[in-house]
C-alpha cells in the first residue's frame, strides 16, 4: 500500500516554509521527493527555537520529513549537471526560486520543458507576473501586510497584526501541492507536463476577498467591504465560569436549541433571531447575547449542555493543551519515532485518509546532503565521480 | 482551452463555507460543477451583509461561481433518486454532511462505490473518524478554538481571538480539492474511486503544530510550544513617520542591506545578528532594532530604499486598500461581470495559471434550483416527470 502519488518523483528546490509544505504534502501522499539544498542548506534549518543538532531545528523537521536531500553547489557546473540529471527524469519540479533566478540558471520552464517534456514545472512566486512587484521577494509577514489580512484584524482590534502563524506561506505552498496534483492528472490524460505559477499576494487577496469582499462584491459597492461578524469584537473564545469556550449556533435548529440551552427558549420567535438571515443582520446582538449567556455556568456543564442539543461547540485549547487533546490523543494524532540522529522526536500525522492507500514508510527529515551519495549513484555517478564532486564542493553532505 | 480539470463531474452536497470553496476550486479549475441544495438553500445565501435579491448574499456569490444549481429534496424518493442518478454518472462527491447523516441517506461510500466503482467520495468532517468528537457538528469558530489558533493569539497578545476569517473552513476547504486532485491521478492509474476523509480539527492542528511545535518537536521537549518570533509583539506592520510598513529580511544579504539601509552598517558584525541563527536566537533584539529604525522615515522613503537594495517589504494593505493596490490592478486580478440577475459583481479571478489551458467560460454563481429543469432533463427526466417533481417538491426551483 502506498499512498495516491506513489512513484511520483518530485524535485524540490524550496526553502523556508512555502515551498517545503507543498513537497512535504506530495511526500505525506506518497511521492519520492528529493530536496536540493545549496551550500549551507534551507534557512529554515537554523530558525526558531529548539534544535539538538545544528542545523536541524524542530521547524525544519516538521516541514521536511519524507524527504531525501542532495547537496549541490549549482553555481558549480558539476552540481548544475547533477540537477539538470535529476529533472530529466522527473515529474514534477518544485521551486520559490524568484523567476528571474530560474532564467539565470537554466531551470525556467521553457529550458526544462525541452530537456523532459513531462515535467510538471511549479514555480511558486510572491507575486505574479505581469504586476509591478514581480520577482520581488516577499516572505509572510510582507504578504499578510500587503493582502488584508493584517486589515482585517484592523478593523476587528483597531490594531494592523499579522496571524502569529506563517499562514500564508503555509496556505500558498498547500495551494501549490493541490495545482500540483491536477496538473498531474491532467498528465495522465494528454502526456504532457506544464507550467504552473502560484502567486502567494494573488492568492491570499482572493482568500481574503471571498471572505471580505461582501456588499463590494456589486458595482457599486452595496457597502464598505468586511464581514461584519467575523470583525466583530466578540469573535473569539468567550469567557465562561471558570474559563472560555465557543460555542456557534448557525441554523435554526442549532440557534433555538441554543436559546432554550441558557433559558431563553422565546428568543425563537423574536424577529432578530428567529432565521439565519435576522441573526446574520443582528449579528452584534446575537454575539453579545451569546456573551452574556456563556458567563454563567462552567466550560464543563456548558459543553455537556451543548453536546447533548448538539449544538456545535468547543472548549478552547492552548498551544500546549494540543499535545493532550483527548480527540487528537484517541485518533492517534501525534506520532512519536526515534530519530537516527536527532533522537526522539514528535510530530502530527497526515490528518487525511485515503482508503485506496496511504503512505507507509516514513524517512526521517534528513540532515544536510544525507542522501547525497546515494542520488548520485542512482543518477549513474561512480565513487570516483562521486569523490571528485565531494572534493571541489559541486556535491556535498554535512560532515563529510 | 480549458483547465486540467475539464470534463470532469463534480456533485457537490456542501453548505457555507468549507465545502463551497472545495468545490469553487475544482470548477474554477475546468470541472463540472453541479451543487444539489435542500429546500431553504445553502445557509450562506442568507449570512453576511451585502445582497441585490433575496438568498444571494455577496459571500456566497463569490464561494459559488461556476457551479449549476439543483434543488432537490432528498428526503423524498424522486429526490433521492435523482441524487443517486447524478452520483452514477459523476467523478467526484464532496459533501460536508457528517458522515452518520450520509449512511443515513445511504451516501456513504460503502454504498456509491457499489453503484459507480470510479466514484471519489470526499467526505469533509469537523472531526475525524476514531474519536470522541466524530459525527459532533462544527463551525470554522469552534476549530479555531480547539486547533490553538486562538491560543497562538493569546500567547501572542494576552487574550484568546480568532483570526477575522473563515480561516478552517476555507484551509480545509482547499485540502479538501488537493486531496480531490490526487485521488483523480491515482484513479487514472487504478480505474477506481475511493474514499476520502478530511478532518478541520486535524488538518488545522497539523497546521498550527507545523508552525508550533518548535521545540516540543523533541520528546523530552526541550522547551515549551510556540516560535516566538511569530509570538512577538513586533509581529505586525509596523508604524513609519506617517503610516505601516513591514519589512523582513531574512537571509544575510538581505539583513546586511538593511543594516546599511538604517544606517548601522556594523551590524553585519554584531554576534547577536550576523547569521541567521544568531538572528532568530536574538529574534527579540533584532524585532526592536526594526520597529525603531522604521519609524525614522516615511513609508514611500523606505519602500524606495528597501526595493533599491531588494529587501523584502511591502506597503500595508487596509481592505478596501485591496481594491486599489497597484500590483493587483495591473496583473487583472479585480474581474467585472454582469450577473443575469444581480447586476454588475466584481470578483478576484483565479489566482493561479497553467499552461496547459484554464477555465475560459465563467457560469454566474446560480440562484438556488436555477438549473433544476436542465439536469432532471440531462438525466433523462421527460417534462412531465420534471413537472410532477417540481409539484410535490421532490425537485424545486425559486420562483417555480
Amino acid at each position: 500500500m502506498s499512498g495516491p502519488l506513489d512513484g511520483v518523483r518530485v524535485v524540490d528546490l524550496t526553502t523556508v516554509v512555502v515551498g517545503p509544505i507543498a513537497t512535504r504534502t506530495l511526500a505525506d501522499q506518497g511521492a519520492e521527493v528529493i530536496k536540493v539544498e545549496a551550500p549551507g542548506g534551507d534557512i529554515l534549518r537554523y530558525l526558531a527555537a529548539g534544535s539538538r543538532s545544528p542545523a536541524m531545528s524542530g521547524k525544519f523537521i516538521n516541514f521536511n520529513r519524507n524527504k531525501r536531500s542532495i547537496g549541490l553547489d549549482i553555481k558549480q557546473p558539476e552540481g548544475a549537471a547533477a540537477l539538470r540529471a535529476l529533472l530529466a527524469r522527473a515529474d514534477v519540479f518544485v521551486t520559490n526560486v524568484r523567476p528571474a533566478g530560474l532564467e539565470r540558471a537554466g531551470l525556467d520552464f521553457a529550458t526544462l520543458s525541452a530537456l523532459n517534456p513531462r515535467l510538471i514545472h511549479c514555480s511558486i512566486q510572491a507575486f505574479g507576473r505581469g504586476g509591478p512587484y514581480f520577482n520581488r521577494p516577499a516572505y509572510d509577514p510582507v504578504i499578510q501586510s500587503l493582502s488584508g489580512v493584517a486589515g482585517a484584524f484592523e478593523r476587528s482590534t483597531g490594531e494592523p497584526r499579522f496571524v502569529p502563524m506563517v499562514m500564508t506561506d503555509h496556505i500558498a505552498g498547500l495551494i501549490a501541492a493541490q495545482c500540483v496534483g491536477f496538473a498531474l492528472y491532467r498528465r495522465e490524460r494528454t502526456g504532457l507536463g506544464e507550467a504552473i505559477e502560484v502567486p502567494m499576494f494573488e492568492n491570499m487577496a482572493s482568500f481574503v476577498a471571498s471572505e471580505h469582499l461582501g456588499a463590494a462584491t456589486f458595482e457599486p459597492p452595496l457597502g464598505p467591504a468586511g464581514d461584519e461578524r467575523l470583525l466583530s469584537p466578540y469573535y473569539r473564545p468567550l469567557p465562561t465560569k471558570d474559563g472560555f469556550i465557543t460555542a456557534h449556533p448557525n441554523d435554526n435548529r442549532q440557534a433555538f436549541a441554543f436559546f432554550a440551552a441558557i433559558g431563553r427558549p422565546e428568543l425563537r420567535e423574536d424577529p432578530r433571531f428567529n432565521t439565519p438571515k435576522a441573526r446574520s443582520e443582528n449579528a452584534a446582538a446575537f454575539f453579545e447575547l451569546r456573551a452574556e449567556a456563556l458567563r454563567e455556568k462552567t466550560t464543563a456543564e456548558w459543553l455537556d449542555i451543548f453536546a447533548a442539543a448538539d449544538v456545535p461547540a468547543a472548549r478552547y485549547n492552548r498551544l500546549e493543551d494540543l499535545l493532550e487533546d483527548p480527540h487528537l490523543a484517541e485518533v492517534g494524532f501525534w506520532e512519536q519515532d526515534d530519530h537516527p540522529t536527532e533522537g526522539r522526536i514528535r510530530r502530527a500525522r497526515t490528518p487525511n485518509r485515503f482508503s485506496g492507500g496511504m503512505r507507509e514508510e516514513t524517512i526521517p527529515a534528513p540532515r544536510l546532503g544525507r542522501d547525497t551519495a546515494d542520488i548520485l549513484r542512482e543518477l549513474g555517478h561512480d565513487e570516483e565521480s562521486i569523490a571528485t564532486m565531494m572534493k571541489t564542493g559541486a556535491a556535498f553532505a554535512e560532515g563529510a
